[in-house]
């Protein structure tokens, strides 16, 4: 068995800092890098993407709303053409970075409340990835469960790697529970455990509402935001391989994940 | 004789515009499309792009400072490493959308204050032209005449192609007399064309002091911004023409230029 | 009768202008300032508030989502309290800007997605007519027609001054009808003229269904934003001293207004 | 003697934070509380303002450049007109959010390369302090030491209070030394408590180059956003009160400070 474990990253802010990026990246075989709308500027993206490549760490673009200030969390209504043309701008802005720094950029996924939009709708799913598919079709798009955006992926031609999100509760259609709701975020870490190990023995997930789903996963993402996401992160390694599995990147996976 | 004939453009943000982009295509075979940070945003860049392409225009970004309050001409003190940073952000932003759209982005310049102090600073120049070409180095530097400019190039494999603004003073050296002094801008037409013809007739121009320097150019730059710019463009066009020369964009230019 | 001709001014940034606010001021009784959030910054709102001043012109604070870029048309989904601190920090900009010049704010509105939110949600007008009243009772809120912000306003001890938005289509509850909406916006100048001529002759407006509703109005909002505006302005200032009333500022009216 | 103890606070923007601004508050009378230009957002103001008001501490305007992502510390060149726009505006700002919170704001001081600035160049302190002046002319000035902004000061009718930075070297003239030479951040505690008692003993300060110059301060201020700042402040009081001086905020100061 081979699965992912990414983390999002590059969160700081100019004079501002988030998470420990240098201790995750000893850990993560993936990194989703902010790209400047709702965290991130060039500096941090160019100096994060050179840690990561130091490490040999898969880079992708974490794409979200231009919203520094609620941090890409706030629903925002913006037409269509102009939301594809901010998820393009943000692409090319950390491909461009990337390239500068001599290493490429593998994958994509959208954040925040526009992760969840896109996630939850397939109209808002289609064009975007449509355009993420015009700026480079061998990207692959990292993300929650979802048939939106899985079925946008297989229209235009994407890779679609879904990432279990183990401290984040989910529906019995397997979306995000919404954050604003009490114990959508699982702050506990042993049952952030209980809920990896339960993937890796099962390949199931208990959702919200007590019921068991199957979840197909390439990839496991943590949190890096919160507190203990370090040896949280190290802990699920050492789980991965004490399964018997290996943490590898999902552009270098041959066989891989759960339920596929 | 081959010139090419370049303005910059996509110069409005959200709900305000700036020049009229759409009659200036109708004139020039170049375009320095903003890149969102002194000007533009990620949906004027895509709609300006698609207008170039429809017109067979050349495509380039127009790197700035990140101050759109001051549309980047406000002199700000950036370390060198987050400048390089922030200009290969640009690059790679307009870079996406133009590889989205289905086209390619054939040269960059420096956008107002930044420009100023890059051509006339080889501190400057160098990490940043550096910083391009580690981007990609064919991409054309299109700049007004700065030693700076040229040897930084020079060192990193870059071609610069220099552009004559025709509404603009020059000091002896060749650099752009700073906005702030009196006619430092040339508002007169038919002194703006005056220059034009005294260029293409003799390759060289009148100095601020009142010198003749040669000028080395492959391309004149129009001003889209200002009252008159449509009208004043097809002249210098007509004029070109009229001397027997041809319209062509730097990077389909064969033979072209003066003092080459 | 008294009625009070005002419009929404100062909607530049930057380099960017917007509207001609100097004709404008030639007719209008009072401005709506945009606060630097959806428009404007600290340049244009000074320079704003001494053409008005300079005119005897009351000044207020057009108050907005924070999205230039968007110019506070865009649904963001804040939480109140950041939301109540966002409409008193852009009173309070505008308060300061106004003391310095030595004169004073005399009223604030709603601008954009925002205004739309706040007069159809009494959950949101509470909360934010009550930081209006605790940064200052005496402000008037200029509004169009809404239930909840007048019910809001008497809670808080502030006057609410409805203003008829002539260019606007209503619906049968005397809100606006959104601007995505086929002929939400009326374009034609005959017919915002006609519906001006019907409120100072009857009080009523004519709904988008067809249906006619009385306009309690102390005020006609004149959009500057449009072209001919000017025109228009002069147009409906005509039309109400032609109909024996006076352009007089809410906070001079003595009796005023239609249906009060 | 009565002295203030002030700190630069509510620094964060958005989902980011930086000091420990409710530690600090147990121990200063005085905060100067960004605006929201080079650090702080309306809801951070808010909160920082119920904080200070809760504790019986005066509170303050920190007013900066226009630029997040520098924090206020990189040079701009903005002309003086909009710089004194841009300072009444956060003046403005943070008073009308005091005032809706009922309290009252004391004083304003200029953060970072525009406090430099300001502090070394008559022909801005001039217009700056005059800007302050039409906005409220009992605002305290609080300062490093500055002939430009006491002369300034003393035209426009405003009471400047010097405060002492004690973790910042000096040159002979008592200004700063800029902080990109070695040193000029002092971040041993123990050195810096040394500065504190040798202002206690003999109002004086060793410089950059190791002259004893004296220090008028009425105020020393604590630095919230390096390591180990809460427990410097409180030793920095413990210092105060054991040389038998009071913790007293300017605007409540009777005799205070050194050399007045």
């Amino acid at each position: 068995m081979q699965i992912d474990l990414n983390a999002d990253v590059g969160e700081g802010f100019g004079p501002w800092t988030m998470g420990e990026d240098a201790a995750l990246f000893e850990t993560i075989s993936s990194a989703n890098i902010a790209c400047g709308f709702h965290a991130g500027d060039p500096l941090i993206m160019a100096r994060t993407l050179r840690m990561a490549q130091a490490r040999g760490i898969d880079v992708g673009a974490h794409v979200g709303f231009p919203d520094r200030q609620g941090f890409g969390r706030r629903v925002m209504h913006i037409d269509t053409e102009e939301l594809a043309a901010m998820v393009v701008y943000q692409l090319g802005a950390l491909a461009g970075l990337a390239r500068a720094a001599g290493c490429r950029m593998t994958h994509m996924s959208f954040h925040g409340a526009l992760g969840n939009m896109v996630a939850a709708d397939a109209t808002l799913a289609d064009p975007l990835l449509r355009a993420v598919a015009d700026f480079d079709p061998s990207l692959i798009i990292s993300s929650s469960s979802s048939r939106a955006i899985e079925e946008a992926g297989a229209r235009h031609g994407l890779v679609v790697a879904t990432s279990f999100l183990a401290d984040r509760a989910y529906d019995d259609q397997g979306l995000l529970v919404p954050r604003k709701l009490p114990n959508s975020v699982i702050k506990d870490k042993q049952a952030v455990l209980a809920r990896v190990r339960q993937l890796l023995a099962t390949g199931m997930v208990t959702t919200y509402s007590g019921a068991q789903i199957p979840v197909t996963a390439r990839s496991i993402l943590v949190h890096g935001d919160t507190a203990g996401a370090v040896a949280l992160a190290q802990t699920i390694r050492n789980e991965i391989e004490a399964h018997g599995g290996r943490v590898v990147p999902i552009s270098r996976q041959q066989t891989s994940g759960f339920n596929r």
